[in-house]
């Protein structure tokens, strides 16, 4: 046994096991999501996040590592590696590029994931179906090699450790805009003007959603590393904790005093951009400012839900105030609180300029493409549930069953297909 | 510190935390299995994985570990080691025995998982407890010792890498096995022939099952190496993932042509497939081949539904479709696809022959021993809930209790089991 | 690559990927308690948890671990140390301070979710909150500092390995002398003496926390080595499960022939009794006397939970049975069945006696830190709930929210704050 091998077990483990508890996060999306939604449509979007994983993860396989990591071209796309072909030295890895490619795999998933949320309760299914393709085929892909893979972006010195832009920023904007062009659920807004609520189908179900994300989040950030021997770990994984603890307290506490009640969404969501704010900088930045970025995360997130109801825009799970607002604010925080350039630690305006230039190039992009994205599968297929579908509720209309049962009888077979073509 | 006590603490934690990674998949199971059945009978199924979980380890420590792992006799089972008494140096473990126990330990937890679903709704308690003990002490080590204690299979080179064979496929022929001893549940299979069907009590518990479970499978076959440092661990990794999103998607796909919507438990049950499917050959065939094997596994698992309900046979959670169909084409996919020896890779029908032999001896077993075993355990106890219990539901007939209750109020403790008297 | 480098990144993949899976514990508590509380207090009990993962993450980062592994000040207090500050060389430490304290950290929530649990469904949640800041910043830093920060039990010789003693009976006796305080839940205790049950909200939930639990406490167990190459690691793990199984299987077996059914909470909570059981003394004692010291911990359980209802003591999720009773147990167990110095094992009275000495303050510190602590909150906010709160559950009356909503409509935001103001 030696040494080279003992380092490259130690690493393979290391990322494997974070890896994991990333694509478990996929089942803290589900189920957050299907918890905050109106019961009607549980099952439809814990469907969608069986798309995301199951289809967004074979488009990733075939296409989308390859242009994200493949050989770089003008440090704007990927040419080669498709289906895992060929050589990746370049990448100089810590790890096979099997392994390399699963935690890869779980990020871009965790990506259009994001998006799911959005378009909760109206997006048709089959248009969505088309959106996971697009997004973990191209849109991510082409911006994470900008980032992550050798592009243009990383050249310039852009700062993103574990993706508060690439992933959440980017993936917030492409849920704005999808959220925008689908248009807000029947009812949301009313014509008085008068604000309205869904309440959530199952509280206790959208927080298994938030503890399984928030367990995963430990593999996201400090998985990020991809070596085990990488001495800033301990501190990532500290100051992960810090930032989500700091985002939900100060919701907590602000709901309690606001309007005289914690606010268990809120709570919820705190923690949640807590943890987004920090990722871009959770290797770069100290425990105190950690907690700083935690509890602006957490304000943000309530003023982005405010800014979004103002403009009446329709987002179920709170998908833009949590993934974009966030990590927005996350990245631009590295420029500000960097240990190594940081405006407030003494290294000036160049960190925090470039910050700003890729984060709103990727914010741009997310939404961009998106938009246009989803413009031409309307050409093909409506992106939007039929005014029945959506009143019937998705899980009936796409997937002929509820989320839950409770007659105890058999039912004829033919009968249930017979209830699903006439609500089809 | 030296470089064999790092080796040591290197395999030592990979085991432990793929271990309870695998144990974790009993809570999978558990809600997996109790979202799929009618809301009358989510305790007792539930609380059928309790009993797997702990009497089912204390027999596997007491014997079954010796009867799969002890001494060889004769190539057909294990002959010292009960309590994890004595020498096990002739199995060379990269680990502690200790450590090695409960990776095992965990292993046949699952298989008695696999069957806790297929008779679910209508075995009567005390009979599934003594099929436990049966189960965990006998059949599954016994034949444990073939394919892995150095039995004669294994020295026949029969390849189950993490357990295709001797985990799913038995387990899902003792499944069939129990699922027609018991018989169907009352009012599934009509007099004039019409298929019926009982709705899933609650789908998004289901889903968390199937995340605990996919999340799980990453520890169930990439811990399988017990070496941290086994090179192969990287690949067996991309390959779970890519069979698990082949057979996912081809359900929600295939679904979604076929019947005018994607079917939620088929697409679940899809995904588990392709992680039954690849489970024997992960660390043996391509990344291609993985995608092919999940794909058909999907396939499969449909057909073994139809099969099922052709023949009348109730098999409430799909055990048999997911596990043993799965697991026979994933055992045989070896002898295809295998990059040492594989029919499509230049290995001739060698290994095949050898895959389909013990393929075949480990379902009869599991099916046969299962059979007797109810057939002996019906002298004693009856295996099949009464009418009256299995109308009442399991839960209030064996566990006085229902999954969920809406009143606020208190009663009387009295009264609570004045109730179950009359119930019982 | 150094060898002291590699074994530095293995001790801290080890302790950051074990301190996740305890914090994943707290998503067990969350859901193990909102499942057995009636629903109208399911959110409220896991706002709870939140509090304790956010505040109480932030009070032990600020004060709590200074004065827990700060410099020792006459063995009773740390003194240094305050956010992190300063030099910790003299702690001799495996890893980094930071992944050192996330470990400490997700020990500490850990204590304070217990008492969560005894209070449930009538404590007033500012109370609450106050409470969690006592706990987290003094009651546990300053009874962990005697245990493990260097103070005079450890210098005794007092032996508690994962927290048996520190974590679970000082949080369960902190747990009885809040559940005292608070009073029983109206309807709980009649006027003819006659003993009543609130019927648990959602058993499938608890047992999703129950399963999250167990997963996690090998991480609270076996990390506690806080070094992977602890060559104790397996046996740790393995009469961990071990003992959990023992406890469930106690109580499985127990309630079948005692009652005629197997009683559903019984039975998770017997397992839980298990786990906690084994805790001091997971690495002291053999394989054999961990499944004696589970069985007792399940009975143990039991005979508190019928103590606590005789004494008229309301204890709605059985916190202290599970972590006093079973925790006490475990203390004792390691003076008894320690291969180093226990009394059945050959080392005569005095481990033991200094067992029941340490044990016997932790507990009272615990019982009257927060006693006085308590009645100190109540001279500025109520602890308890209002009649009016209460009745209408605590959701409703502090989050103005319900666990599950079914109404597939949107309301006026409006109403629903209207509603809220009338109902607080």
């Amino acid at each position: 046994m030696s040494m080279q091998a003992l380092n490259f077990g130690l690493n393979t483990i290391w990322v494997v096991l974070t890896a994991a508890m990333i694509l478990l996060m996929e089942g803290g999306f589900a189920l957050l999501e299907a918890g905050f939604v109106r019961s009607k449509n549980s099952v439809n979007i814990i469907m969608k996040v069986f798309a995301d994983i199951t289809i967004g993860t074979l488009c990733y396989y075939l296409v989308g590592f390859a242009l994200m990591y493949g050989g770089d071209l003008l440090g704007v796309i990927g040419k080669s590696g498709f289906m895992l072909q060929g050589d990746f030295s370049y990448l100089h890895l810590s790890v096979s590029k099997d392994t390399f490619w699963l935690f890869q795999g779980a990020f871009v998933i965790a990506v259009i994931s994001i998006v799911s949320g959005a378009v909760a309760e109206r997006i048709n299914f089959r248009a969505y179906l088309l959106y996971v393709v697009l997004m973990t085929m191209l849109i991510y892909p082409i911006a994470g090699h900008w980032v992550w893979g050798g592009g243009w972006l990383e050249k310039l010195g852009f700062e993103d450790f574990a993706g508060s832009a690439v992933i959440h920023a980017l993936g917030g904007f492409s849920a704005l805009a999808a959220a925008i062009l689908v248009g807000a659920r029947k009812g949301k807004f009313t014509k008085e003007g008068s604000s309205t609520i869904a309440l959530p189908s199952n509280l206790p179900l959208a927080s298994v959603g938030a503890f399984l994300l928030w367990f995963g989040w430990f593999g996201f950030n400090a998985g990020s590393t991809l070596q085990a021997t990488d001495v800033r770990i301990g501190h990532i994984a500290i100051v992960t904790m810090l930032s989500a603890a700091a985002g939900g307290a100060t919701m907590l506490i602000y709901t309690l005093f606001r309007y005289g009640r914690s606010d268990a969404p809120s709570v919820i969501n705190g923690s949640l951009a807590g943890l987004v704010g920090i990722t871009a900088g959770c290797a770069f930045v100290s425990d105190q400012s950690s907690i700083l970025i935690g509890i602006v995360s957490g304000l943000l997130m309530m003023a982005a839900t405010n800014w979004l109801e103002a403009r009446k825009i329709d987002d179920p799970v709170g998908a833009f105030p949590v993934h974009a607002a966030s990590g927005v604010w996350g990245t631009i925080a590295v420029g500000l609180f960097s240990t190594k350039g940081g405006l407030f630690t003494g290294g000036g305006f160049h960190l925090l300029g470039i910050q700003i230039l890729g984060l709103a190039i990727l914010c741009i992009w997310g939404f961009l493409l998106t938009w246009v994205g989803l413009k031409m599968i309307k050409l093909w297929v409506p992106i939007r549930a039929t005014s029945e579908e959506e009143e019937l509720g998705l899980d009936i209309s796409y997937h002929g069953i509820m989320a839950t049962h409770t007659s105890p009888e058999f039912i004829r077979l033919e009968e249930f297909f017979d209830d699903e073509k006439q609500e089809d």
